[in-house]
């Protein structure tokens, strides 16, 4: 058992030392060599948004967490404090996600004009309504007060980006960027270059969604809609067909999806089948006879008639489960979360771009204060994952939130990747976890880290957990690490300047108060 | 911090005693009052299999590790061979996917004829190929032998199930029962009845799915290709159509899919927004220009050419990861696994069926033994998702292997819901792991539990983790609990017939040898 600083992490992912035995971490550790082998990108230091609706506003919570500073232009009335929502359930969403310390957060400046929100930003992204004409007009004006060189993006749902180039200064720097709601958790960014975009704006576009934890695809032809509207458009247009029809209700029709090919399609895609070449040609041949005598109701839409808009709101407004927007995006948003996580445990689709994101994130923690205290961590809040069945915080998330003070006294004491690679590291013996009070999903908990003492090769920490606001802690983890040479794999001496840190860290907590549970043994009194 | 066993589980299911600061946990107990509300449903003894495919074999998979007896009727050359296959698929998957011990397997008896298929059986399942007549005569044939209660069942893709019940003798227990691949993850199982169909029939039907874990949805209206494969064969269509029009490729529709809405569509289906009726007619307005001028093909799907089926296969064959079927069968297996768990810890879509079949397992959890030995729970295999960012179990993973065996000391006490409501429970109060080698993805770990100790409040436990074939331990956790009381909510003693029952434990555990690690603490030597 082994506790990993940053350093160790970012040389982890880059090396071999993945357990064989998990072919699942083999694969992890594959999709990781071939991201390190890509440059880090350099994130955009500012961006302009024109608009902060649902998609504007989403822009801005994944520019601003990801500590890109934001210009945004929206005359319409309450934007700013519907964005701030955006913002709030975003900051939410992403405590839960990641359990890497994210960067300090943008800056947020409310403009009153086009040109106020594009200059001197790296990437101006316009997400008004899809009207043409609409977008147009905030296009050319942007164009005009940009700097030539500056990316200007349209999420548009649909519009072809040559559509949007007329009359647009230096269009060659124009394209279609189109994000999926909601957009600080969705990582796909479609992009769609015009008539005049050039190949190397695209480039620099994509290099700059990757570094805020986006999955860009640069499609091929420009066409309305782009790729996946496209096929969410035949999905829903069926769906309406079969309620339409009652061969079921809104609320079948979802749980169809959900409980079903709706699982499967977070995974593969549907082309996603293994065997190669010859196992498509089966496929298809197998379902020839469906594709040609067809189920779907191919040849037109249904109207929107009264009577049918009537239906489609009076079942929803029947289902078993009544939730406002904010209720449902909430949920919906732990959901997604949920799954990201699990599929990042797998390193499988939107897990590989989740990891390759926390790696970014990790190559920029700043360094840790001077070790006159106890170390502290970035406060964590407890997410809802961490509560198991029986409705507790698991108690081996105890163990991860102590994990996380021995990462930081790793960072602290300077065990990085060339020190492991070249000595050793340590590794966790024992561990004595006293649980003072119960923790609940949303609570904030500190952590802070002593080094009881030092030697050769032991090193004693102790981990105080403690409520944000509260005095007495919540739980208390004692640990005694040893130090592993890298040749040998047996306990060993740490040595050169490791060993100065460590030893001078325990120096500089030598004075600090002995805890009172440290040393403590199990026992009936 | 508090260790239930599997009767508090079930108390605590039904119970308000959910944290309310846990809105994702508030909404998981609401779904669990719902379920609890249904009679819990009895399995079923034994399931006639007609046909062992991809689906049939799933079926078996899903029967047999639920613990029902399985008669398996398929001719074709390694029908048995290839269902063996899925069936060690379902068991690595069931590892990973739930915690909570699962029943014995069922018995597998592989018969030669349909007559012998459907003797005795409470259920028939039909799974031969999309062929009409095939189909038909498979099930004239179990009707003819099966006893007339006997529920027939057919899982056709597409055929109306009336005209599957032409020639079946009482063709109102046929049914078309359409799950999905793989059958033993996927929840939904497509309900459809035919003319003859009775509702009582639908009824039964759905009781038996549910008791194996599965979402019975019912289809309101006979249609060809129910509810989800018309949707799916939509996405499909214009899946094809891009690919055809070169506006990307296989793998890039496939991406566009599981980064985008694919991660949606496992969390929430299609007709899915909060605000009820008025926010359905709202979104429909705002989508009506893309509906009356649509982005898809609508009109026809593309001709199957030999030119169009090359540049499929040859595309498949070009994809950037190479994997064999059974390759990719399990990693989408792992990551499937891995969204349900994501699921389940939020109470959502597909994770609340999975709550609701783990309660059922908790309930059929079968009686421990005397007490002379150590308590020994079913052996662990550490699944993929238990390994950290860091390429190792998470040190908080060992506390749930300790978890386990507190919880079938427990159960052995008799520490049941009555109990807890009328005098309380156990708290964990400290935990002292040592960690003496790593563990690894896929290794099978056995936990035993000794007490050490107990008197009035107090109850001192020892586990010692060892992997299957060796004789040093892998880890040890020493843990003192403590009993609180129901009322104050404070320490208080154990009472009736659990304090006779631990305090035998105890007596039966004295003479065992005392591990030599008990007692120690942490510290420097």
């Amino acid at each position: 058992m082994r506790l990993l600083g940053a350093d160790d992490v970012r040389e982890k992912l880059g090396s071999k030392l993945v357990p064989e035995r998990s072919k699942s971490m083999a694969e992890v550790s594959k999709s990781m060599a071939e991201v390190s082998m890509c440059s880090p990108g350099r994130r955009p230091r500012e961006v302009g948004l024109l608009g902060g609706g649902i998609i504007g506003g989403g822009w801005a919570a994944r520019f601003l967490l990801n500590g890109v500073d934001v210009r945004l232009y929206d005359p319409a009335p309450g934007a700013v404090e519907r964005m701030q929502e955006t913002l709030s359930s975003a900051r939410r969403a992403y405590r839960r996600l990641t359990q890497v310390p994210l960067p300090a957060e943008g800056a947020l400046t409310v403009v009153t004009s086009v040109a106020d929100a594009v200059e001197g930003v790296d990437l101006v992204q316009e997400s008004a309504s899809e009207r043409l004409e609409l977008k147009q007009r905030l296009l050319v004006a942007a164009s005009q007060a940009a700097a030539p060189e500056t990316l200007i993006c349209s999420s548009t749902s649909g519009f072809r980006p040559s559509l949007l180039q007329a009359g647009v200064d230096h269009p060659e720097r124009l394209l279609v960027a189109h994000p999926f709601n909601p957009v600080y958790l969705l990582p796909l960014v479609e992009l769609c270059g015009g008539r005049s975009t050039t190949p190397e704006v695209l480039g620099r576009a994509a290099e700059i969604y990757r570094t805020v934890g986006m999955h860009p695809l640069v499609v091929r032809k420009e066409v309305d809609g782009f790729v996946a509207n496209r096929m969410q458009e035949a999905l829903w247009r069926e769906a309406l067909w079969l309620v339409h029809d009652d061969v079921a209700t809104v609320e079948e029709v979802d749980d169809a999806v959900r409980y079903s090919f709706g699982l499967r399609r977070a995974v593969v895609g549907p082309f996603r089948m293994g065997g190669g070449g010859a196992a498509m040609r089966m496929f298809l041949e197998k379902w020839r006879p469906e594709l040609t005598s067809p189920w779907t109701k191919l040849t037109d839409a249904p109207q929107y008639t009264d009577a049918f808009i009537d239906k489609l709101a009076e079942q929803t407004d029947a289902r078993a489960e009544k939730l406002t927007a904010a209720e449902l995006e909430e949920n919906r948003d732990n959901a997604l979360v949920a799954v990201l996580r699990g599929l990042r445990s797998e390193g499988y689709g939107a897990g590989e771009t989740l990891a390759r994101w926390e790696k970014g994130l990790l190559d920029r923690i700043p360094q840790l204060t001077d070790g006159s205290g106890p170390l502290r961590i970035a406060t964590v809040e407890i997410p809802a994952d961490w509560i198991d069945i029986h409705g507790h915080v698991n108690q081996g998330r105890y163990l991860e939130l102590c994990g996380m003070g021995t990462r930081s006294l790793f960072s602290w004491i300077g065990m990085d990747a060339v020190y492991r690679s070249r000595y050793g590291s340590y590794y966790t013996r024992e561990t004595h976890l006293s649980h003072l009070r119960e923790l609940y999903a949303g609570e904030r908990v500190q952590v802070l880290t002593q080094v009881l003492g030092a030697d050769d090769k032991c090193l004693h920490i102790f981990h105080v957990l403690t409520c944000e606001g509260e005095e007495r802690p919540a739980a208390t983890g004692e640990q005694m690490l040893i130090h592993v040479d890298a040749a040998s794999r047996h306990s060993g001496p740490v040595q050169g300047k490791v060993r100065e840190r460590v030893l001078k860290l325990a120096r500089l907590h030598a004075d600090l108060p002995r805890p009172r549970r440290a040393g403590a043994s199990i026992g009936l009194h």
